[in-house]
């Protein structure tokens, strides 16, 4: 198992031709302004950013082709950004090239509500995408925290803390435009909800991170806002108590829309933030969906399961206001727990393992992160496997950054030994690169590197993420 | 629009010493007997068989591996083979080859209750697998009709009644194990519920219809059964008022399990072949999984959607008799439509479209048919906008064959026309190569050909399906 810092970026070449051709066919909407420059070459990843070397804003479809098409001519690389909102490194120009701004591209396209389905441009968020929703009496569930751009969200395949109902963004993108490398425009998947038409292109390009081609439409499903919502949170004396309440839960055929983990250090966070007195002990919150009958009987199963695993304090409500409240301490985790390290940054872990196996993996990480100088607060979609292990680290000391590393491999190889994956819903971006051979074997990323070489024989798109171009 | 009939084949040298080669590795298990062949070269499609020049029984990965090996050395093709049960020409050998038939591959490797997963070969048909279930209070929901292999499922990205509620093979396939064109063996995904670690090799496998691999082990997401079914059925005065009562019932956020359509003709030859006197009337089949009071609440929903909608007859049913004996003509269709025509044969056509479209193009469909001498009775998964058509026609009489073909031409244009597909669930094989061009573009099917060269750069994996090799 090894996991090398990100390779020493060797910038391509970026001719001056190229940067007279993109302005020209692209006037204001192209930068070469440092200020500019600096934005896009950084994301929320601890990485040190790397700028790229010109920033296209584009409109629409055929902008980004005009931009894949210069850069190509010039073997330019292209990075594709959406809200900068992505983790693992994703939007760093590495070799250099040009970044493509989508987050003009912000129209939602039509909205299909006897279809429950709506299409969007690559730069709407999804908060965006859900307000534009709000008068139809149907939502999109994909909540990966950051008010991301629905492009960025199918290219690192996102999910959030709705996965456990709705699934991911591999389960609810319908079909996609792409810009290819060559400039070609393809048109993955229909409308219909289901298609054994060939290969899955849209599969392919869900999760690519912006190796294969430039996602510039994308179709997803919608649902039907549920005529009741109900919440409730509970707490545990272990983790495993826990756990075993959220498999029962779900083994009982429970349709919970959303179960997240918090751990005793998050909730003493999120009581010093909040000036509350929760018991500092691991925590469920829980969220149902459906008719008024079926979340009172969904909430009074799993409060009894939650007793039944020595669950306390189990309290449930359905007024939006008193969900609120009960969700608060959720809701703030994030912002409470950097504050338990003034200035700090938070390094974050992304595996997922088979539920069987989450409270061994969690109890066995918790001994790892003891021994650790870090705060190390862990929050999880406790449904689906996913859990975070935020590590702040004082990003002024590169002692820590190590640490933070060092933690996280163990807590990979941990959850690639109980049959698991290195990232849940963040991506690989620079900073899994060398776990994604562990956890796929170096057949099946030759098998990634093929389809790579064939869709972009000259590395021009987002190069250096993922895996390597050369074996 | 075009779709040329299978291209000729031209079958390739398959030498002595191959086989030879495959008697001394697997003895026994190497058959090239007439009536293996003539097995192993037919599926339940319309065409004329093409017989492979041998049959390998596989029984392990490696089986399969070596067989793929040998093959490989002297550049003959290669047709997984599972329980013979697709539908669009998949199996036969059209440009000769070795079959390998993987139905002894039927061990179910493991079951995971708590995480709600199970490891199959791929042999392990689905009722096998349900029966291996049996105790567990877990099932695998996904039902196409025949007692498929799970291995077959994955690769033609099967579904069928439940897909509504549960999903495709898209949705509930989480890895594969996968022998290479040349030789390697791949495990790809993990057990974790969901992952963002790499390119989606399982969905591109997943449909890829035994052209990049062949499939040999398969783990799959399972179910808890539900504490309650019901089951209900309800008769309408027009096609567009039995989907308008379903799309309805989507919006609501109604959890259907199954909503199954069946036409006048279809219940007139149910009728004929049950001596019942059902309506011969548009009528819809629903079952509703969950808790005791959920089933009764989703059935009293519903009985009041179809009422605003002028259905009548609404009968529902919770006991199992009750219910099989509502769903009894839903499942006897089959039979009872091949009923309408003694010997003859069903070409099936297999379009999905938006539901919103679905009772415009099921109602032109009808016009089409009731100009042709074939009889069509019609059954569909409406919940998922997906109908067959099942054109009845005297295997002895090419102008019926070529009638259904026109039909099925101008049923798949009108799909496409619609945002639809040309193929919900069976597969592209050798029937739907043209379609594929029209429903993708050229250039996303220049991207699968890519692919397909840089996984299988010799053409090996079932040459001849789904597009063809060269431009």
């Amino acid at each position: 198992m090894n996991h090398p810092a990100p390779p020493a970026s060797v910038r391509r070449p970026v001719p001056a031709e190229l940067l007279e051709a993109l302005k020209a066919a692209f006037g204001e909407r192209v930068s070469t302004s440092d200020a500019v420059r600096a934005h896009h070459g950084r994301d929320e990843s601890p990485f040190d950013p790397q700028l790229p070397d010109a920033v296209v804003f584009a409109r629409s479809t055929e902008d980004v082709q005009t931009a894949v098409k210069l850069c190509g001519q010039y073997n330019v690389p292209i990075i594709p950004y959406g809200n900068g909102s992505s983790l693992e490194g994703h939007l760093l120009a590495v070799e250099g090239g040009v970044s493509i701004d989508l987050s003009e591209m912000n129209q939602v396209l039509s909205i299909a509500a006897e279809d429950l389905t709506a299409t969007v441009q690559a730069g709407v968020s999804r908060k965006a995408l859900n307000e534009a929703l709000r008068d139809t009496g149907l939502f999109f569930p994909i909540d990966p925290g950051a008010d991301a751009s629905i492009g960025g969200m199918s290219a690192t395949r996102a999910s959030g803390t709705n996965a456990v109902r709705y699934g991911t963004m591999r389960e609810n993108v319908l079909g996609l435009t792409v810009v290819l490398a060559d400039g070609r425009i393809v048109k993955t998947g229909t409308r219909a909800r289901k298609s054994s038409a060939g290969y899955d292109l849209t599969r392919l390009f869900v999760g690519s991170e912006g190796t294969l081609g430039v996602i510039t439409e994308i179709t997803v499903r919608i649902y039907p806002q549920p005529e009741a919502v109900s919440a409730a949170v509970c707490t545990f004396p272990s983790m495993g108590a826990a756990v075993k309440s959220v498999i029962e839960t779900i083994q009982l055929g429970v349709p919970i829309a959303r179960v997240e983990f918090v751990d005793s250090l998050a909730i003493r966070a999120i009581n010093r933030h909040s000036n509350l007195t929760l018991p500092e002990s691991p925590t469920l919150f829980f969220e149902f969906h459906g008719t008024e009958a079926g979340v009172k009987e969904q909430a009074e199963t799993v409060q009894q399961i939650t007793a039944d695993n020595a669950g306390s304090g189990f309290e449930w409500a359905t007024r939006p206001e008193d969900r609120s409240r009960l969700w608060n301490a959720r809701h703030s985790a994030y912002f409470a727990m950097l504050q338990l390290k003034p200035g700090c940054r938070a390094v974050t872990t992304d595996v997922c393992v088979p539920i069987s196996r989450l409270a061994e993996c969690v109890v066995e990480t918790e001994q790892d992160l003891k021994g650790s100088p870090l705060p190390c607060p862990i929050v999880g979609h406790v449904g689906d496997g996913n859990f975070h292990v935020a590590m702040l680290i004082d990003p002024a000391k590169p002692e820590e950054f190590e640490e933070a590393e060092r933690l996280n491999r163990r807590i990979v190889e941990r959850a690639l030994r109980m049959d698991g994956t290195c990232t849940g819903e963040h991506g690989v971006g620079l900073h899994k690169m060398g776990f994604l051979i562990d956890e796929h074997g170096a057949d099946a990323i030759d098998a990634m590197r093929a389809i790579k070489h064939a869709l972009d024989p000259r590395n021009l798109m987002n190069p250096g993420k993922i895996f390597s171009y050369t074996a």
